[in-house]
């Protein structure tokens, strides 16, 4: 069958999986559609409130029996049909499926009293990587539709262990290698906020679904940025854990087994909260002995604790950086890292600036691992199906393109060991001058506020981070305002790509997009970059006190 | 100059680098040269006691003031000169170098009455892949002879901060991808205990250099059994850490940069209780500060405690093998297995038989990764100076041998990927029969008691475990009795490999030889492994109660 119409088939089962009375009457005409839950008249008052609740919230009162799983399940397949109608975020929807389970869950409550885990009836949605034994996972390659598969990823194991019910799987760009949402299946997805920005990728889909509230707590993954810049885009926090920390066993995934650069995943929300009961209900199934890449360190509570007492007593120290000396940010960004800057400052935490180290040379060097076999899996992978690469990364899967030998892999391997090995130093020789240790650094994650299509090119911000696998919390800061952020008209630039970068800023398309920073610490800190992102979004205000 | 000259100038300075009157009047001519300090007249009785003491003593009584580490390090100095002149083990000795540091040491102790660190004044043996700044690091290869480095490698420096001492650094095999010791510069380094019989290897120069007490705590790396093996042929407690526990970072090394199977470095020691010395001395550096790949996971007490718990009531649970399926041990290590499983049953564990799951594949599949650049580093580094290749593994530097390409090494990625998370699935599918944990499996670590020159064929009980990751520790156990370990006559090989070491065993040739066991735990498992460790060493009285 052409590919075209195998395309058009997945679309229409994906009209179909949405049932007759949660489909639009009309497509709404504004910019933004967060507003239309509550316009839509689908959705009741208690559905409204729960979607717009905390998923820590939801598991109390689930556990405590003041809300039925298919009550709360029943408010997001409703709130994620209408974002599938709104932003064409969705590849797979399944809200069958999804009550009978939430129906099963209810009655071993009612009749034992006790939830099976952390996450007792809470729906959880998955980007379109995760594998759920009798569904498709596409990724939005044609030639993958229509394969159901056989078992589930062992993240899906094991938060459906700790209580979770699935509904629904989130759109990603064609290979997950692009910071948008764009495939040949179902096309592109929209930024919620305005359909003129990107909702971001390659978790995009998740991005969509869960700044919508079609989703509370989502599934991501992260080769280079692909959790943090839907969560950037979004106002949402996201957490890209260092390698080995959560499962990744049985995912699909674009060039599987590339393994210089571990893609992760992990979740994207609407509060730290909301998050660290993710990552402690994982944790708590011991993943290690499902995966063996998963390191056996369990949630660490006396490193989230060494952030709390510090807070109680001389406060933290963080660096920050506005530019990584390749490309400047948008006026969004610098005001979005200043406003995280001043205010952690007055808050009497010391606060100092941060030379980033050799991140050109980290990006150079991170974009030859992405194109280390010259593009063949994915181009092999079109082939199959007869599709077209999206243009976003088209020039990069040309079958005539170098692979990278054996021996020079593993000079690569070695240069990015020095480099990471040389970028701990230079925590080291400022801890020694500042006499004390660093808690974190604050950066940008993205250039840009949330993007106009087609116009993501520099992906550094994200990159070097996964270079250096440290672990990164995305934190949500402010908006874009035309009033402020004004375009520097003398700026010189740096170099071709941020040229690029800075041509695409205008004030008015711009008005109104997210702004967010990532919160940056060593490998395997995820305890204590939580604490301080949540430290963050309280003092921003947009994070509630746990 | 030709190869051979740089050889014989090498061999030169190294005979140079021992002062006269550490010097042998006459060569012995005995197998065995074990009790030779004793004879030589080199040594004093407070000497030889020291060195037949514990590093944990030994440290313990410089951090009181009751030795100083001038005596003690002379003392290894001593011992570590016959060592060189009997065994053949040593790349660089450098004693004057040692004795200033000593007395500097020494020297700080005085003035503060404090130890700069928990090995203060310990001298650690160092195998040839450990820089330290002004020294060679040949590793055996003639081309790298002549260099000195300019740094010290990252383990070295956290020892130097913890108080080590540096004398001695202990010979390789040609490319360190042989488990005997044997190259062009030096020739083979032989087992002290009988000159017929290898000492392992690749840390085989540590195996003789601590087997014969001229150090105390040698340091050797493992990709394939290259620590386990010399500590099993020296009678000695080995530990392959997994990867990410201890730091490797600026060690010189043959494929350099090849990730898929990493090798890590450990210690080779007289007890578990110096091994732990080690490993907390070490971990207590915060080395995750220096060197990326290094997990940040300080010493767990509590789980060496959960064992500790386990041996006070209802025991541990072990499982064993003394077959992988692929090649039948010889019979001393198949009376070795069953001496530690009687013996453990006996103290009331529960043993139980495990199955050995796709060791043969698992075999084949390390043995590609091995193989994975065609033999071209090790070629283009022996080309460099003309040496020839070293008989044991001349055929896999065949510059004609195919390299394996991107995508082959993505699909050897998933492989060992998949085999290691089945291998945990039969650890949990064994773990519901049983209806509790597993604490270790015991296992043979080579096929043969301490081998006879060039007969090491077969890697699988050791390298089968590399693949997986798994934390092990190598415990003596026996040796080798002609009058009960009978050759089987009539046993049918399972295949030439197997038939190959069969043919080897010859009870008049090993009667004496080392035997041992690994003790075998997942990944990460270092604090339990070694508490299981110290206990089997305890029963079978080779063990000093901690």
């Amino acid at each position: 069958m052409a590919w075209e119409k195998l395309a058009e088939d997945k679309k229409a089962r994906i009209a179909a999986s949405i049932p007759q009375i949660w489909r639009l009457k009309s497509t709404p005409t504004e910019d933004s559609v967060m507003d239309y839950p509550e316009k839509s008249g689908i959705m009741t008052a208690e559905e409204l409130a729960m979607t717009e609740s905390s998923a820590t919230d939801l598991v109390t009162k689930m556990a405590h029996g003041q809300l039925t799983s298919v009550a709360v399940t029943t408010a997001f397949c409703k709130r994620a049909a209408l974002a599938t109608q709104l932003t064409n975020c969705t590849l797979e929807f399944f809200p069958e499926m999804a009550l009978a389970r939430a129906k099963e869950l209810d009655e071993s409550f009612k009749n034992t009293g006790k939830v099976v885990g952390p996450l007792h009836g809470l729906p959880i949605s998955l980007k379109d990587q995760f594998r759920v034994k009798g569904l498709e996972t596409s990724m939005g390659y044609v030639s993958w539709l229509g394969k159901l598969d056989t078992e589930n990823s062992v993240l899906v194991d094991l938060l459906f262990k700790a209580g979770a019910v699935f509904y629904v799987k989130t759109s990603v760009p064609q290979s997950l290698m692009v910071c948008e949402t764009v495939n040949n299946v179902i096309g592109r997805t929209v930024n919620p906020r305005n359909k003129n920005w990107s909702c971001g990728g390659s978790s995009g889909g998740e991005g969509a679904m869960v700044g919508f509230r079609g989703g509370i707590i989502g599934i991501g993954t992260d080769i280079g940025g692909s959790i943090r810049v839907p969560s950037a885009f979004n106002f949402l926090y996201g957490l890209r854990p260092s390698h080995g920390r959560l499962p990744y066993a049985k995912m699909a995934n674009s060039m599987e087994g590339q393994e210089t650069v571990h893609s992760v995943c992990g979740p994207i929300t609407h509060s730290v909260k909301d998050m660290r009961l993710f990552v402690t209900s994982v944790l708590a199934q011991e993943p290690w002995k499902y995966d063996s890449k998963v390191i056996p360190m369990p949630w660490r509570q006396s490193e989230a604790d060494a952030i709390k007492t510090k807070l109680g007593s001389g406060g933290l120290t963080l660096g920050y950086y506005n530019c990584d000396g390749v490309v400047l940010p948008h006026p969004p960004i610098l005001r979005g890292v200043e406003t995280v800057v001043s205010t952690m400052k007055k808050a009497g935490h010391d606060v100092f600036q941060w030379t980033p180290y050799k991140h050109e040379y980290a990006v150079n060097l991170i974009n030859g691992i992405y194109a280390g076999d010259g593009g063949t899996d994915i181009y092999n992978t079109l082939k199959e199906s007869g599709e077209p690469a999206i243009p976003n990364f088209a020039d990069l899967i040309n079958p005539d393109l170098p692979k990278i030998d054996m021996n020079e892999l593993w000079d690569v391997h070695l240069k990015k060991w020095a480099f990471q090995s040389e970028y701990l130093e230079q925590f080291r020789l400022a801890e020694e001058t500042l006499g004390k240790e660093i808690d974190a650094i604050i950066a940008p994650i993205t250039p840009t506020a949330a993007i106009r299509h087609n116009q993501f090119k520099y992906y550094g911000y994200a990159s070097a981070i996964n270079l250096l696998d440290f672990t990164s919390v995305v934190v949500p800061v402010t908006w874009a305002d035309k009033s402020v952020d004004k375009k520097q008209e003398a700026y010189k630039a740096l170099n071709d790509m941020d040229k690029t970068v800075q041509a695409e800023y205008d004030p008015e398309a711009y008005h109104g997009a997210p702004v967010a920073v990532q919160i940056v610490g060593r490998r395997l800190t995820e305890e204590r970059i939580m604490a301080i992102a949540e430290e963050i979004g309280r003092l921003l205000g947009n994070e509630i006190t746990p």
